[in-house]
């Protein structure tokens, strides 16, 4: 079986290992490292409050520095979120021990600013810094490009995922074959107490910081960005991806390699993001939520979400309820511009509702379709017909399983 | 005891009955009429997509004419939404029998614009009018202003609440006693495919149409437009006063009049409004979220929404958990802008984080005040010192019954 984890890629290692801060004893310290610098760009929360990490990465990934990172060090247990100046020390303690012990192995100078920083757990709690201290040299000693490696790291950055999430793509530019793999956590947006979504994509690929930078948020948008387990955006989220060039491709400037560098990476990406939604906190379904006909694109996106949002469209979807009362009346509350006489719904490609009114479709098979592992709803706003005035979002339903996770546990 | 029904208002008097529509036997056809014309004013749904009574109900309180009720009449079981054509024809027709049968018992000329039609119930189906039309004359006939026939009325407007929702006040102006006193339905904005928040007020102050429209909106944003149980907008949501003006009081326009009448109303309005939350489906615990120190009004309700429709805020109080964190990166994902540096946050009066740090409180007490009935999370963002900004919003905890009703539910 080919190796299709993130160490596929040309000259990217990983390591992951439990260091002893979750109880369970489970991998809580995890290292991506380029055997040379890479260009390098990330894509963060839009929460107001942001933790330690975030401000630490998004210094180290400021363009005055050049977008360039060397490794990734992430610790899971403890999200080092709203704790103050020590916070940011702590963040930057593991960005620095992570350099030197690269810089000894390697014999490389590697600055701390070519380190991210990654933390997600708790909020308001200190990282324990003396694990993380004794953690680091012990995990870099077994950074390596196997297979068995990369699987590692796809496990030592889980929280609660019941599941690793890892997608692989390659594409020839100019008849050079480009590696991208990448992995990323996050039971949704959040997990009880255990939050963020983190992303992580190595690609061998040829290209400059700036460019990468300017493509990024594009693929964010149309991938992570379109996922939302229970709309509680975490304090800590990050994308980041490496390209360390190692493919020997031509540098991506023209755009015809552009497109093609940007489909796969989206490939990679939306692939990431769709296994967050399936893997949600309680989640039995995978939800596609598409809005089309909106007057714009950012209506089109807010119909979409106040139906990927409403706990009352996410408990039918689970009870297999075929209630499309419920989805018609999320967008109606979404503040989208609609066209009731034009509306239309479907799901998994049955019309339920057309030109303001109920079709005769016997609902007893749209119950049947509600069954699905995985369910299409499709909801027309009838505004226009301009194709782009769209926007897909992943969710899955709500179970009583959520109420489990994140009720019963006690910080 | 004193009757503090709706019926207790000077020349109001209502009734209720089981017509048919719903299979449980519960009553089903609720009435509410008015001795003689009444200054009313309504405030409905902001949702795009609404019922055929929203659709009737705006042009019967259309200021052209003239905003006077003398009835409310309300099926329940059925929402007449995305009803079409058909739908508006049968909303009419229930507002025509009720305004023909009135007509016939008091011999006075009762215009049909002078009813008001509420419908709750399934969204996409059309309202069972021969049950309708066999009810209305019979529920006429029982028109009471007995203690039982407004209790019968909070009764006969429910759906799956588990509790009647009464509010009742009295206020002084220049010497004459003014009786309001209210009933309201909805188990949040949303029930199992029984939507809709109903609410009714009736209040025998004299006060023109014109006024009572100008200060309905006002009292709504403090009262039911700070409720979220799960933020599903209905399509049906209405809120009405009625006010005969048979204290005889000398009609409301001075400004020290308007603001002691739109105090008391205000009281009977939050008292309701909070009736909704603590019955809330499924819900263990009352929750009231005040933000201050926004930098702006819509900051601090944007903030204070975002708690109170956030499922992780909303599970950890079910599960009496004091992770506050989840609360203060609600406020952050809610685009109110914030002052981590200067953000607040306290359970039950208890400080918990300041100054962007954990506070040294033993988090042991503030989960003894979790387990409160009644929870009060305050978030100040730092921003600024105004009194004015700030919002509070009503909750409640999202519970394993929550799923229960609403995915076990079925069209």
């Amino acid at each position: 079986m080919p190796n299709h984890t993130i160490t596929s890629v040309k000259g990217f290692r990983a390591a992951a290992m439990h260091c002893g801060i979750k109880a369970s004893g489970k991998p809580d310290l995890a290292l991506l490292v380029s055997d040379i610098p890479a260009a390098a760009a990330a894509v963060f929360t839009q929460n107001k409050i942001v933790g330690a990490p975030i401000i630490v990465g998004r210094r180290h990934l400021h363009p005055k520095n050049g977008g360039v990172l060397r490794a990734c060090i992430t610790n899971s247990g403890c999200a080092n979120v709203c704790t103050g100046q020590r916070g940011i020390d702590d963040a930057l303690e593991m960005c620095g021990l992570t350099a030197d012990t690269l810089a000894q192995l390697t014999g490389d100078e590697i600055p701390i600013r070519q380190v991210l920083p990654f933390s997600t757990g708790v909020i308001g709690h200190f990282v324990p810094m003396d694990k993380i201290r004794h953690g680091i040299p012990q995990l870099a000693a077994q950074l390596s490009d196997s297979q068995q490696a990369g699987e590692a790291y796809a496990t030592g950055i889980l929280t609660t995922d019941l599941v690793t999430k890892t997608a692989h793509a390659t594409v020839t530019l100019n008849g050079v074959r480009i590696t991208i793999a990448g992995n990323c956590k996050g039971s949704g947006m959040i997990a009880p107490n255990m939050a963020t979504m983190l992303a992580y994509i190595a690609t061998d690929a040829a290209i400059s910081p700036k460019l990468l930078a300017k493509i990024l948020p594009h693929i964010a948008a149309e991938s992570f960005n379109c996922v939302s387990v229970d709309q509680h955006t975490s304090t800590s989220d990050t994308f980041v991806v490496m390209a360390n060039g190692l493919a020997n491709n031509r540098i991506i400037t023209t755009a015809p390699a552009i497109k093609k560098f940007s489909a796969a990476l989206l490939e990679v990406a939306d692939s990431l993001a769709q296994q967050i939604a399936k893997d949600g906190e309680g989640a039995t379904k995978l939800v596609t939520v598409l809005v089309t006909g909106a007057k714009s694109k950012p209506d089109a996106k807010r119909a979409a979400f106040a139906i990927a949002n409403s706990p009352l469209c996410k408990t039918a979807i689970h009870g297999g309820d075929p209630n499309w009362g419920r989805f018609v009346s999320a967008a109606g509350y979404s503040s989208a511009a609609m066209n009731l006489a034009k509306t239309a719904c479907s799901i998994n490609n049955i019309p339920v509702f057309k030109n303001g009114e109920p079709t005769s479709t016997d609902l007893a098979l749209v119950e049947k379709q509600m069954h699905s592992k995985h369910i299409h709803i499709t909801l027309d706003l009838g505004m226009s017909k301009n194709p782009a005035n769209s926007h897909h979002v992943y969710t899955c339903d709500l179970s009583r399983d959520y109420i489990t996770i994140n009720a019963d546990y006690h910080t």
